[in-house]
């Protein structure tokens, strides 16, 4: 319904009465916001394609230069892309200097077109993460996920007790820290960010692999405890004690969703392939797959859990039916115009300033994050070797590729910060502990799996 | 960086603080955001695919059943789906009934995560119909275009002239309305919606044929047309003279844009292919055609013209190259999950309440309504008969194809009811004219194309 009503003139507002018949003033011009979303959307696919091209000439993950290049136009480096909550405002917003001296856009109208704008790319960025997993999901093999179950499960239990046994103990009698702020930073040491890995594993073409299908299906019970143990900590930090009844409520209803959705899936799956095939309009079977997907994400999201678990499990119950090819088809393209907002504003998000060791507070919290850093790595490599049953498993690559925090600690971080249980430099030392596991797994995933020659070609087939 | 943050609480604000080492409060939650904005995007595909699918059954033209879908929730019925520009609150919305019964949401929060949730659909409805002229742009032929470039000038600019003249001097003469509403709900009956004629021409595979390309290119002088007669009327409302340096910067900068983009674009067009045969990375086609189509779309825009102009040019422009199947191959399935966003969004914000005679101020409209409702179709069906030259032509169906105003014409409604020229009835007959020849098209053009049997069934190939 933009048409005209994305012209402007300086001098009267057309815009906020597009389609009204009672006009509503509208808090942000629909028409500056959708032009300042475009000219988000294209810096961003510049800097993923950019970085991405430039990793895959330097045989790193592509991934790992969608990351740079998010950080590179990013709060860190050029401020093209800031975003409210990583403390920009729209004075910090390169584009926005530009978009107020090509368009209309007025200092007043900034702030409120800003703060629309960044809220549909922070969406379309979560969109992203939702595709990726549902994407991963379709490209999973439930019987072998089911298979490796056991030995997932002992990855990620070991890969969340490790972690946060040592890193609480060692910042408690190494470093003298209080018991809340120690516990919350082992805590932050526990999470799995899915995203990164399995991304790195589809780019290497070792997602169906054994090892593959054991490290993505630790990381999806590693989001699961994850949620549990912040749930543990975090009403440990506000009532002194932890809440049983919520954690047995997040063990069950992760667990009924789980095998729920499975379940129902298997059992829905014949009516699914019927009425696609009964259907006579365009777009029939993607968007019949979304559904199922949008809806697993909404009831995972307000259950408690995270909207991806529900496109996971979306994408692997539609694996099971005869349409998975033809699906996989259609999805890799809305993949590749969704997934890379993602990445890009994981970068652009984070602030490379707490590395900078001029500044006090970053100095005190360099030495904790390097013990932080060495539990994370240390604390997830062995999971590897917790792995039973199988003689020719690659251990060490199940080890590496569960290293990445990504988001998930940064949430923890930011939680942390905000309930006042941490101070400003233990709080930065979790986000450099993050940001360095984030950028170091997808090369060094690379390296362990000792990919052929040639692998680094990804291009879609054509 | 969604995950964890998506989670929540209900007694602790976890999710305001995902990724801010500086704390700082968003306006509205983003997990219930997102929330709200699958729960949106679930219903508008629900809508679309039902409302598609009952109408192919019908043998009526499925984009038809997207707009009457959109009716269904929007605010005219079911009110699911319902915007603050169009009078609605968050207490209207029955999706924020459900949202508040099944999630966290509180009262007090809704109001702001109703806002933010309603901007990102109308973005992705703005992205909808960008994509739509994108892919329609990749199915012209410029060739073909240019050659019947005079013809649909003339078609252009007769449906602009007739209907404006017919429509003005019908209400100041037969109905005693004032000059000012007059020349408004005249210029109101100059538009051409170009996104519903594509669709159906598209539906029934008429887009290339001779009569489809003289009525698309007549549909984009159209909106150029359109824009100027809107900057006309506008001014002439405010100052109450026609300010002529706007007019000549709109009729240069349309011209020079639409002639650059395709001349600068032909010179790059070589550019354009050795770069994506030599890049590496997944996605690499797709994602450099989007940033040429954003990067004209945003020219588009901020040079006060429409963006669709500019994905429109951008499609004309890479339909020339050696990608254009491969790009046409991976668009589709992107314009199968943007489009229907765009058809339902403008069925939902349509308000059916205006044809309620019960309403005193509605009947008086209902009889100005007919007279604009027979000007607007017989002076769009006449531009048929003016065109020239071939002998072979299906003149009725330019004519009915031209017929559509959609959204353009209610911009007018909005812009003129907004600088109080237009008074409620007036208003309501233009809304009125609006709505049933936007519905009226779409099976009138499948009448007059005599499309034979079975081109209803439009699967995408398998």
């Amino acid at each position: 319904m933009n048409v005209l009503s994305m012209f402007c003139f300086p001098d009267w507002n057309v815009n906020a009465f597009f389609l009204a018949e009672t006009a509503t003033a509208e808090p942000a011009d629909s028409a500056l916001v959708l032009a300042s979303v475009l000219l988000s959307l294209t810096v961003i696919y510049l800097a993923s394609k950019l970085g991405g091209e430039i990793c895959a000439r330097l045989n790193l993950p592509p991934v790992l230069g969608e990351l740079v290049g998010g950080v590179a136009i990013g709060v860190s480096a050029l401020k093209l892309l800031v975003f409210p909550e990583g403390g920009g405002g729209v004075d910090a917003s390169l584009i926005f200097h530009f978009l107020q001296s090509t368009s209309s856009l007025t200092p007043e109208e900034a702030p409120a077109v800003f703060s629309a704008s960044s809220e549909v790319i922070s969406v379309l960025s979560e969109l992203g993460v939702i595709i990726l997993l549902f994407e991963i999901g379709l490209e999973s093999d439930l019987k072998e996920l089911i298979r490796v179950g056991p030995q997932a499960a002992v990855v990620a239990v070991v890969g969340v007790v490790a972690p946060f046994v040592a890193g609480t103990l060692g910042l408690l009698y190494l470093f003298h820290l209080p018991v809340i702020p120690a516990v919350f930073a082992g805590a932050a040491l526990t999470a799995t960010s899915i995203g990164i890995t399995a991304k790195v594993l589809a780019e290497i073409d070792r997602l169906s692999s054994k090892e593959g299908q054991i490290i993505i299906g630790a990381a999806v019970l590693d989001d699961i405890l994850g949620i549990i143990v912040l749930a543990v900590v975090a009403s440990l930090v506000k009532t002194g004690e932890v809440q049983i009844s919520k954690v047995i409520y997040l063990i069950i209803s992760s667990g009924t969703f789980v095998i729920g959705a499975i379940v129902l899936g298997r059992f829905l799956s014949p009516f699914y392939v019927r009425l696609v095939d009964g259907m006579k309009t365009r777009g029939q079977l993607l968007l019949v797959s979304l559904i199922f997907a949008f809806i697993l994400s909404y009831i995972a999201q307000v259950i408690q859990l995270e909207a991806i678990l529900g496109s996971f499990a979306a994408g692997l119950v539609l694996a099971e039916t005869e349409k998975r090819s033809e699906l996989v088809e259609q999805v890799v393209p809305i993949a590749d115009i969704f997934v890379p907002i993602f990445f890009v504003c994981v970068g652009a998000k984070t602030d490379l300033g707490v590395l900078n060791p001029a500044i006090p507070a970053n100095r005190e919290g360099l030495v904790v994050a390097a013990f932080l850093i060495v539990v994370a790595i240390v604390g997830k490599v062995i999971t590897g070797l917790t792995v039973f049953g199988s003689e020719n498993l690659n251990r060490l690559a199940i080890g590496v590729g569960m290293i990445p925090r990504g988001e998930v600690g940064l949430v923890f971080a930011g939680v942390g910060s905000a309930s006042g249980a941490l101070s400003p430099s233990t709080d930065a030392a979790i986000i450099m502990m993050v940001i360095l596991t984030t950028f170091i797994a997808p090369p060094l995933l690379r390296v362990v799996f000792k990919e052929p020659d040639g692998a680094i070609e990804e291009k879609t087939p054509t």
